[in-house]
C-alpha cells in the first residue's frame, strides 16, 4: 500500500543503490525503511541511540558518574565501537562512499563516533558527543512514509514562504536591540552591571524576547522607563512573527478544500466550489 | 428544550442505569443532572469540593495550621466520611459498580479520599489529596448540558487535529533544547551553575521559552552568545504553535456557516442564516 | 457631519437632560462633547485628570515629596476643590442626580475626591486616590463621536463572543496550575521555599505565564523536571487563547467585504460575490 | 530588467540631481544603486559601517580597550574622517544641500560624525556614536530594489491598519498597567522594594509583558495573589495584538490572488492564476 505512493528518496538515488548480491540486500536493511528487517533495523537503531545519549547524559550527573563511572565508560565505549561498525557497513553497501560520507547523515554519523576516539588522546572531548542526538533526526525516515510527510513538509512550506518577511523582520529587531542595549550603556553604565555594549545588548535581548533573567537589571529612573518601553515593546511585536506564521499555515489549509472537486470531462481537480465551467477543459459542470 | 437534545452519556450507557426501584431513583439524582434534585445534588457536590480543597490549602498554611489546626482536622475527616458515604453510594445504585471503579471519574473519587485513611499509618501522605481538586471536572457534567458542550468540544478538536502537527513541533523543540543544552554544559560548565546536562537542559528549556527563573545564568561571552540566540530562536518559533491552533480554529469556524442551509428547489447549500431567497436559483425559502 | 450619525447616549438618556435655562447650558458643556465648549470643557478636564496624577506619583517619590511636598500639597488640594466642584455642578444640571451619583462614572468620581478628605482624619489614606486615573476613561467618549467606536466595538465584540471559550481556557488553566502547585509543594516542600500551596500555586502561575520571576525556583530534580514539562506547556497552551481571538477577530473582518454588494431592486446590502439573485426580494443579479 | 520598474524615489527627487559634469557622476555614484559602481559604493558604505561599529563595541569592552586601545582609538577617528569626507561629498553633488541635511537620512548621517568631534572637548561623548548602527537602514536602499520591498510594504501598511486598534489596545493596558501599578504600591509599600509609584509601574509592565526580572517580587499574600492574577492577564491579553496583527495579515494576502485575473468574456474576475477556462462563462483564456 506505501509501496505505491513511496517517495523516492533522492538522497538514495544519489549514493547508488547496488544491483545485487550481499551488498543489496545490506542496502536495503540500512538505508531503506519499508521492508520488515529494513524497519527492525531502523527501530533497533534509534534505540540504541537513545541509550548512548542516555549514557552521555548520565556521565555528567556528578553523584552518578562516581558510583557508576566504569559502567558507564564501558557502555560508552560499547556504542562507539556499534557505531562504528555500522559507519563501515554503510560506506561499504553504498556505490558512492565519497558522497555519503560527504552528506548531511554522514557527517553526523562520524561526528557522533569521532569524540570518542579523540578523548583517548585529549581528555574531556568527548562531551561534544552530545551532537549524537543529532542522529535521532532519522526518526523522521520513519515517520515520513507515513502520515506525517504531510504536517512535516506543510510547517516547512510555511517557514520557508515566509523566510523574506522573516528576515526583514529579524533584521528590525537587531537594529532595535542593539540601538537601546547601546543607550542602555550609556545610561546605567559599568556600575549597574552593564559592563560593555556585548552585555547590554544580551540584557535588551533578554529584556525584548520577555525572558528577563534578571542577572542585570536597570537601578537609574531613566534605566526603568527605557526598559518598561522596551518590555511593552517587544511584547507587543511578538505579534508579528505569529501573524506571518498564522496567516500562512492558513492559506496553505485555505488552497486545500479546493482540491476536493473533479471535472467530469478531464479528471483535474481543485475547481472552485461556485465555478461553473472547467478551468482546465471549459467543459460545464 | 434541553431534554430533546440531550446527548446520550456514553459512560452512564456503560455503567448501566437500573430499571426502578430506589436504586434508580438514587442513581438520578448523583449521576445524572437534568432534574431539579439532580442538579442540586451536584451543586451541593462542587460546593463540598471546593470547601474540602479550601482545607486542605488552609491546612498548607503554617500560621493558620497552628492556630485552627484541630478545627481543620476535623474539617478534613467531615469532608472524607462525606465522600466515602458518596463513592459507596454510587457504586451501590449502579448496575456494573466495578465498571464505575474503573472509569476515570472513578478512579478520581478513589483517589480523593485514600490518601486521608493512608495518612493514619503514614504520617504526612493526606497532602496527595490536592488530587481532590480534579473532582471539579464534573462541573462540566452541569455544563456540557448548556452552550458550553459545542466550544468545548471545538476546542478539543482543533487540537486534536492539529496534534501530529504539534508532535513535530515539540520533538524538533526537544532536539533543540537538548542540544543546545549540552553546548551550555560544555561551555559554561559546573563552575558557573551548569553541573549536568539534565540541569543544562532545565536551563535551556527555562530559555526557550521565555521564563528565564535567573537561577542558572550564562557568564561568559561566548555562552551569553548562544543564550542570545536562543532566547531568539524561542521567542520566534512560538509563533508556530500559535499559528497551528489559530489557522485550525479558524478553519472550524469558518466551515460552519456553510454547511447549514440547504435550498428546497436547488439543493445547493451554503445560504446565510439571513437569506430569503436562494442566491442560486432564486427560490423562496 | 458628526450630528446625524451621533448615537443616542443611553447614559445621557437616562439622567436626563433639562429641557432649557442654565442648568440645560450647563449640561451641554459637562455632559455632551460636540460643541465646541462642551470639546473644551472635556480637554481641560482631561488636561486637570492628567495633572492630578502626576501630583499623586510625584507624591509617592520620597526624594521629590521631601523637597516639593508643600507645593505638592498644595496642588493636591487644588485639584480636589476643583474636582469637588466639579462633582456638584454634575449633580445639579442633571434631572436625576441620584442616578448620575450611582451610574459608573459617578462613583469614580466620587472616589476620586473621597481619599483627599478621608485623609484629614486616616493619614496616608489620599494614596488610594490612584483611582483618579480612571477618569481618564473619559477620554473615550471624545474619541467615541469619531473613527475610534468601529475599532472599539470590534475588539469588545470579538472578547465578548469569545468568553466562553475563554471561560473554559481558564477554568483549564486554572485546575492545572493548582494540581502542578500542589505537586511541587509535595515535592519540594517548605525547606526550597514552598511554604505552602498558595505560594506553590503562585510560583505554578508565575512559571505557567512564563513570567518566571526567580524568587522561588525548584532545586531537587523532580521538581525541575516538573517545571520543564510546566514551561513548556504553558508556553504551548498560549497560543489557544490566541487562536481564539485572532479567529475571531479575522471572521468579523471576514464578514465585512460582503457588505459591498447592493441588490438593485431592494437596496439590501451584504450579498456573496458568488450570488445570482438577491437573498432577501430574489431579484435576479 | 529592474530599471522598467523602479519606484521613482521620492526623496531623490526633492534633493534633485543635477543635470551633468561631475556632479551628476558623484550623485549616481553615491545616491543611487542601479549602477554597479553604485552598487559597490554602498556595499563599501555598509561594510565600513559595519566596521565602524564593531570598533565601538570592542571599545567597549574592558580588557580589549586596555590592550589595543590606541589602535580601536586611530580606528575610531579613519572612520570618523572618511564619514565626514562622504557627508561632505553627499552635501556637494545635491542640488539643495539644505533639504539633504534636514533628512531623515542626513540627520543621522551628520549624528554618526558629531560625538567624535564634540568628545575632543566633553570626553565620554563618544559613545553616543552607537547611533551609527542606525545608518544601517540605507541596507533597506538597496534591497528595495529587489524582492523585499513587497513584504516589507505589506509588514508596514498591517501595521498602519491596525494602529487605531493597536492605540486603544495600548491605552487600555496603560490604564490597567497603572492602576495595578498603584494597588501594589500601596499593598507591598516601600518596606519590601516598590519604592514609588513610578517603580511599583515598573514593576507593573515587567510583569503584565511576562519579562518577570525579579528585582522586586511581592512578599505578601495579597500582593502575591493580585501579581497571580496579573499575570494571567497579562498572559491572556496577548492574545489581542496577535490576533489584530495575525487578521490584518490575513486579510491583506487573502485579497491578494483574487483581484488579479478578469475574464475578456464576462468580465468576472478572481480567476486562479492556472486557470485556462472562464469559470463563469467557459471562454478561452
Amino acid at each position: 500500500m506505501t509501496t505505491k505512493q513511496r517517495p523516492i528518496d533522492p538522497l538514495q538515488q544519489r549514493l547508488g543503490k547496488p544491483a545485487d548480491g550481499w551488498r543489496a540486500s545490506l542496502y536495503a536493511i540500512i538505508f531503506e525503511s519499508d521492508t520488515p528487517t529494513g524497519r527492525a533495523f531502523d527501530l533497533a537503531l534509534i534505540g540504541a541511540i537513545l541509550l548512548s545519549v542516555l549514557v552521555i547524559v548520565l556521565t555528567s550527573v556528578q553523584p552518578i558518574a562516581a558510583r557508576y563511572g566504569d559502567w558507564l565508560h564501558a557502555a560508552e565505549w560499547f556504542f562507539t565501537i556499534l557505531f562504528t561498525i555500522e559507519y563501515m557497513a554503510r560506506c561499504l553497501c553504498v556505490q558512492r562512499p565519497v558522497m555519503y560520507a560527504r552528506s548531511f547523515f554522514g557527517i553526523i554519523d562520524i561526528m557522533s563516533i569521532l569524540p570518542s576516539y579523540v578523548s583517548l588522546f585529549i581528555p574531556g572531548a568527548h562531551v561534544i558527543m552530545g551532537v549524537r542526538i543529532l542522529r535521532l533526526l532519522r526518526i523522521f525516515r520513519i515517520l515520513k512514509l507515513t502520515l506525517y510527510i504531510e504536517e512535516y513538509g506543510m510547517l516547512g512550506e510555511a517557514l520557508m514562504a515566509s523566510r523574506r518577511k522573516i528576515f526583514i523582520f529579524l533584521s528590525v529587531v537587531f537594529l532595535i536591540v542593539f540601538l537601546l542595549g547601546t543607550v542602555m550603556y550609556v545610561v546605567e553604565g559599568p556600575e549597574h552591571g552593564y559592563t560593555s555594549i556585548p552585555t547590554a545588548v544580551y540584557w535588551a535581548i533578554s529584556t525584548m524576547t520577555t525572558v528577563g533573567f534578571g542577572d542585570l537589571v536597570p537601578k537609574t529612573d531613566i534605566g526603568r522607563t527605557i526598559a518598561s518601553f522596551m518590555m511593552l515593546l517587544g511584547w507587543g511585536i511578538l505579534a508579528v512573527p505569529t501573524g506571518i506564521i498564522s496567516s500562512e499555515i492558513s492559506h496553505r489549509r485555505g488552497q486545500r478544500p479546493l482540491s476536493q472537486r473533479v471535472c467530469p470531462a478531464c479528471l483535474t481537480i481543485g475547481h472552485e466550489p461556485d465555478a461553473h465551467y472547467c478551468k482546465d477543459c471549459g467543459a460545464k459542470f
